[in-house]
């Protein structure tokens, strides 16, 4: 009969190393409930404001839960991770930090906004702005074969730090196994995101997730793979208009880029803004998106805003 | 008042050059009904089959209708392009091309697909397998400054060659006016295409397309944007589940390559299509995002397909 496991937060990992000692050892079918630290290992706090940016250890950015050794699997089979729950503990945070970030060149100032999640379907942005929380875990992988005090923050064909938006509740997961046991570990949950997390930092919060664990023997993918529940990718603001900004060139990343800037001009012309809060809210809330990729090497990128958010209060 | 002009097909340019005579002269306020030819102007017909396409004089691909001169507009305005309807002529084509197209490595020879659209708001791919129409023009420009024989097919600032798949029925377009009178023409029609157009053809069909066009005078944008109507930017499909495959690595286009050979390979293992038929599917249907874009150097492009496509025989 299938079990279920707690995976608390007093012991957690910060790189990817195959010698990691499971935390857990579970069967094919058995579910595990995750705690999880936000990204900052607890650093922050409801009450904290930018100038707690300046302390932070950086040696103790992505605290992982696990690793988990799943029972069979092997490396050349998947890992199907079924993701059954997940909700906050009722605060996250979001942040510009200089150096990171889609537009690490224009935005040179640390800034911290703090969001009480108490209600758990949404959080205020503004008085008037209202943002649908869709709770996600940025980082969920399998430890790479050969990994030795690997850094987490860049993802890899293994998973990790994927910071995928749609591996929501009711989507399943699926990762290919590099090492015997799978070796699973996951954090840097995010309360929302948009596509491509494109200030750097989601809504970063601590985290209940439940996930259930199918081993798939023989089957062999080349990088991550999901499917989703039935119904529309972004149900929340599904009832609203949507705003597209573009950016137009033979470079995909300067594209996103020049769609992102025009985005943040019009979230400052049209709702007022600051530039720092309209980029914050991208990274919260707009969606990246390949147009075209096709047309004599000039490319478009359009960057999506829900309108919907407007009409919360 | 404001008019109704007609600009029928008999006459096209084939290139952006600020000497495109306008065939109409229209105000502040007015609406065009435009009928166009596909993008490979005629030269295909409901009973061609692939030994068409080597017979294809490529100087008369992107023949566009218009220009349309809009009276009041100038250089550092925006004109919005409002899509008051849209439908097609009753059939379409998909083809992959060699020498273009995302996966132009992986696929050298030419294929072409001819589909029924007389049905309106869906076609089938195969028996089990329904597209829903959400057509679109895949070019919608105004002339670019200094213009002369420039070719159609990349796009720019200036709009284009866009092949954006938002820009359906409800959805208004904004450009940047470069020219007085903006010039704005349209053509290269699809019955539908995914975020990215993969294979480099959409549902190519002739069309019928209705817009109103109003002048924002002093409003200076840096390139395309659009509003949606209210609702989901994806209705069609949004009963059921989607599933995602995944690109990972320095570099977006390489990426958006992988996902796509993911999705391909998904395509043939889980539902029996054939590469070539699973390409040109990847190209109608699925659509790519960019999931993260911050992660040291390490990005994730989604292709993300709609299994309700399956579920509509």
């Amino acid at each position: 009969m299938a079990s279920t496991h707690y995976c608390p937060t007093d012991r957690v990992h910060y790189t990817w190393d195959t010698g990691n000692e499971p935390l857990l050892t579970v069967a094919d079918g058995d579910t595990v409930v995750f705690e999880t630290r936000d990204v900052f290992d607890d650093q922050l706090g409801p009450d904290s404001d930018t100038s707690a940016l300046a302390g932070v250890d950086w040696e103790r950015v992505y605290p992982l839960a696990g690793p988990v050794y799943v029972e069979g699997a092997e490396p050349g089979d998947t890992l199907a991770v079924e993701l059954v729950d997940l909700h906050t503990k009722g605060w996250g945070w979001t942040a510009i930090l200089p150096g990171f970030g889609l537009l690490s060149e224009d935005f040179s100032e640390p800034y911290l906004r703090i969001f009480d999640l108490s209600r758990g379907d949404m959080t205020q942005f503004r008085e008037d702005i209202s943002i649908p929380l869709t709770p996600f875990m940025g980082t969920m992988g399998v430890c790479p074969a050969g990994a030795a005090a690997q850094s987490i923050m860049p993802p890899g064909t293994f998973g990790g730090n994927m910071d995928t938006r749609q591996l929501v509740k009711g989507t399943t997961l699926f990762l290919p196994v590099q090492v015997e046991g799978a070796l699973f570990s996951t954090g840097d949950a995010h309360a929302c995101q948009g596509d491509g997390e494109i200030c750097v930092t989601g809504l970063e919060a601590p985290m209940y997730a439940v996930m259930r664990f199918h081993v798939q023997k023989g089957r062999t993918i080349p990088a991550p793979q999901y499917r989703t529940a039935p119904g529309p990718l972004t149900p929340a603001v599904n009832y609203g208009a949507f705003y597209g900004t573009t950016g137009v060139g033979g470079d995909l990343y300067a594209a996103a880029q020049d769609a992102t800037r025009a985005m943040i001009a019009h979230l400052g012309e049209t709702y007022g803004l600051s530039r720092e809060d309209a980029y914050v809210l991208c990274s919260l809330v707009v969606d990246l998106k390949i147009s075209e990729i096709v047309d004599a090497g000039q490319y478009i990128v359009s960057a999506v805003l829900p309108e919907s958010i407007f009409l919360g209060v």
